[in-house]
């Protein structure tokens, strides 16, 4: 790194300029993805004015800056693999603004979702896009993220009303609207979404918030077989019960849940339903055609909760399935593919993805946002044990082909970072020369979060 | 226009290509805008290989390309201020597939929405944007329109899940996802939302389809005030109650439709909400809370509408009330605004609208799809009256100073086109380079439908 700019960083930030190793290691890696990169230095901004700061060394010294908030991605997209300034957003984690009457919040990058939801709670309303990481709202935006509350509510893409935008040009741009809808010129908001930190460094987010939803209740419903499981999501899905939640675990997910949480599901391919109502007997109503649509698809238990402590402690489980089967595997390397498709194909394609893990003999794991047409299938492997992850990649590559085939995409929701840049060709090839245009128009040196997307 | 390119696009087109005075005087205005311009030739393309001949003409003899669907759109998007070619899409008008178990469809661009909704029907379904003249699909996607089914469903932009887009190079790419949800790089699909045309011509879309909503009950819910009925729709959106629509009406267009329609509906300011449940009794009880949240709320009457004839009654006078004030209004030009606030300024910016147009004596009517905070002012005025269109045109740039001010934006759905180039300006003034620059991208020598956006 040039001498020049760390001392310019130092002289400027003083305490929030890093070159500690711990630190320097803490963001060289992500949650997953297998190598590590160094960044030179480490920022911790704690405003836009620090944010343009950094960019204006990165430009005046023409070095990398990568955005960094909790480094919960898990394609690569944080790590540094030309070293330069890691740009720590994560002590940007106020909440400016709970707007109550227009449901929405204001709130800077590094404020991480479940802290907005606790803040939005005492108004009645709630954040509604739930990855299994506590990740923040710029890194959210960042990825496109969703998690289980997506099925209802939609993805990071659909509660970003606008945002401030710190561009390498030393501008911010203030892209979106804080109305509900605008069709004002080019939309320029769903460029920044998803767009992994390579186009400017978002310094500030108006974000919806939901109603929290009045009377609640989770059905647990076993099945013998996945596919019966898929072909009652798209049952459930087709009566208009507009469901909050829908997952769907298979038995090895089920297991090494009930082992991290010493919980006692039956280890069985299950759907995980959870239903609102805006009145107990609406809600009722709702769960007996709920029981119905379930019945007729050869669901074998259909299991209520209603209190507040079992649902929580339900979904508390399918969050921590990641960490639940990293603890079953130790030692072990994790692997997540992130496919989504049209809800239809769903049953096809994952019965191609079992088959395909039946004949390289791998462990694998289903999970499903099952609403969407969105699973991951979760590998493990030695990370010494060559055989097994020639086989992971062999299984990935062959799912993303069939997935592509069947019209879904290579990542419904984890984003492209680096490992998934050769999906990305095979998706989307005919637009990575447009891609290129577009970084070009903002970041013509190539200094934001180089090396990631394509 | 160059006689050789003429040639060429009859040499190809035969029938296809007319430049009969009354077919360039159809593709040269309009429903609001007050100017015309004639086009030198319409192109009526029958398939996307019909459409790129046309781009190729057009990239060859350097001449502009404006598309042309339905030409509903009302701030002059399919004026060709350059002459050029008028590429007219509406015979291009098949509905090529219907997704039952997606809940989507796959349509080519100058289907009407009516003709979609009509033939899900039978799926038990519907697609959801309706605005208020028949549009099409192209088009509403061009404008990233909506209607009174937005504040349930979205606008356009949430509606649309991949299109195909001829562009000037001659390449047809792929934008978006047949799945749900898409991580997958920059968000391309959302620069040619709302694009009107400017960036690439749509040649197929694959749009989401709902499911009709099984039971259905219309509240005509009447006021004192204007801002009473705003605060009654606030209070009814956060009640969690989800309604299919939410519409205001004031005394002055409800007048207009009883005239219209020989309808005798009560001449006070009032919401027409439309309530859905998956069931009878689920309905019955999100109609009792509605009741309650409407008195709260200082109505003065609320009468429900259950048949399905005297909803589909009311809806219609709904839809009509912008041909039903021109008919007021006889030989007057039409004027309309399209402001999208958050909605808790609503009261504040329509007070803020009534006492203007009192200051400059105008005979205005609102209209509004109130829970997206979106409304519209439609002023009428005799063309030739001078003074009154100054006093339009200054309380309409009012209006959007004020709508700024509070976070709004100048067009809810309507689009720029040529009238709002200026709100534009004011508006979004920071990205107009950035969309220059993207523009530049994708139509290097300004072809596609020139002189608009920006
Ligand atoms: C256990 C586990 C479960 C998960 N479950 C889900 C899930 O259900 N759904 C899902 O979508 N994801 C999931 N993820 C992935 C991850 O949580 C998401 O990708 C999340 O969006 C990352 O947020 P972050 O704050 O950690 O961002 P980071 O990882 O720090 O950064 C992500 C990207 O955003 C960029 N970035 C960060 N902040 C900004 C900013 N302010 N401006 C510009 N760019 C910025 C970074 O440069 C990087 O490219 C999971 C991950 C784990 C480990
Ligand atoms: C009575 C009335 C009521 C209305 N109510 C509403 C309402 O409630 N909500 C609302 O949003 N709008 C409303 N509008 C406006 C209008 O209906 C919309 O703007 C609609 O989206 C226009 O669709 P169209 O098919 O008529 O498109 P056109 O007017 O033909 O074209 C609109 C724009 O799209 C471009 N375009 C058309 N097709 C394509 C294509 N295939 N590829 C690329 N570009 C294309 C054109 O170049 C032009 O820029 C109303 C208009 C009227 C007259």
């Amino acid at each position: 790194m040039h001498a020049e700019a760390l001392d310019a960083l130092k002289a400027h930030f003083l305490a929030q300029v890093s070159v500690a190793p711990s630190i320097l290691e803490s963001h060289s890696r992500d949650e997953s993805y297998p190598e590590t990169h160094l960044p030179d230095v480490v920022v911790f901004a704690e405003s836009e004015a620090d944010v343009l700061k950094v960019l204006e060394v990165a430009r005046t010294f023409q070095m990398p800056v990568v955005p960094f908030a909790v480094g919960s991605s898990i394609e690569g997209q944080v790590l540094p693999v030309q070293g330069g300034i890691s740009l720590d957003l994560s002590r940007m984690n106020r909440v400016l603004q709970i707007q109550q009457h227009d449901f929405c919040a204001v709130v800077q990058p590094g404020v991480i979702y479940p802290e907005l939801s606790r803040q939005s709670r005492p108004h009645g309303l709630f954040f509604a896009v739930d990855p299994g990481a506590d990740a923040s709202l710029g890194g959210m935006a960042s990825t496109n993220a969703s998690g289980t509350g997506a099925v209802k509510y939609g993805t990071m893409r659909d509660q970003v009303l606008d945002m401030r935008v710190a561009l390498l040009s030393g501008e911010v741009i203030h892209v979106g609207s804080k109305a509900r809808k605008t069709s004002a010129g080019y939309d320029l908001k769903h460029l920044f979404i998803g767009a992994e930190g390579t186009l400017g460094v978002i310094t500030e987010l108006t974000v919806k918030l939901h109603p929290l939803p009045v009377a609640v209740a989770v059905a647990k419903v076993t099945f013998d077989s996945v596919q019966d499981a898929v072909n009652c999501a798209v049952t459930v899905m087709g009566a208009g019960l507009n469901p909050e939640r829908i997952e769907l675990v298979d038995a090895r997910a089920v297991q090494a849940v009930n082992q991290y949480k010493g919980t006692t599901h039956p280890e069985t391919p299950t759907l995980w339903i959870e239903l609102s109502g805006s009145g107990e007997a609406l809600l009722r109503e709702n769960l007996d055609i709920l029981r119905e649509c379930c019945m007729e698809s050869c669901a074998t238990r259909f299991i209520l909760a209603r209190e507040e402590p079992e649902r929580r402690e339900l979904w508390e489980s399918r969050h921590h399935a990641f960490y639940a089967l990293k603890r079953l595997n130790p030692g072990h390397e994790t692997h997540t593919t992130d496919l989504c498709v049209p809800i239809s194909q769903l049953p096809d394609v994952v019965s191609h993805t079992q088959e395909l893990c039946l004949q390289h003999g791998l462990d694998a794991v289903l999970l499903g946002h099952v609403g969407d047409g969105n699973y991951h299938v979760l590998f493990h492997g030695d990370a010494a044990d060559e055989a097994t992850w020639t086989s992971i990649h062999q299984v990935s590559d062959l799912m993303v082909q069939k997935a592509l085939e069947v019209g879904g995409t290579c990542t419904g929701e984890h984003g492209i970072g680096l490992r998934k840049r050769k999906y990305l060709e095979q998706e989307h090839g005919d637009l990575i020369p447009y891609m290129r245009a577009i970084k070009q128009v903002f970041d013509p040196h190539n200094l934001l979060n180089p090396g990631k997307i394509f």
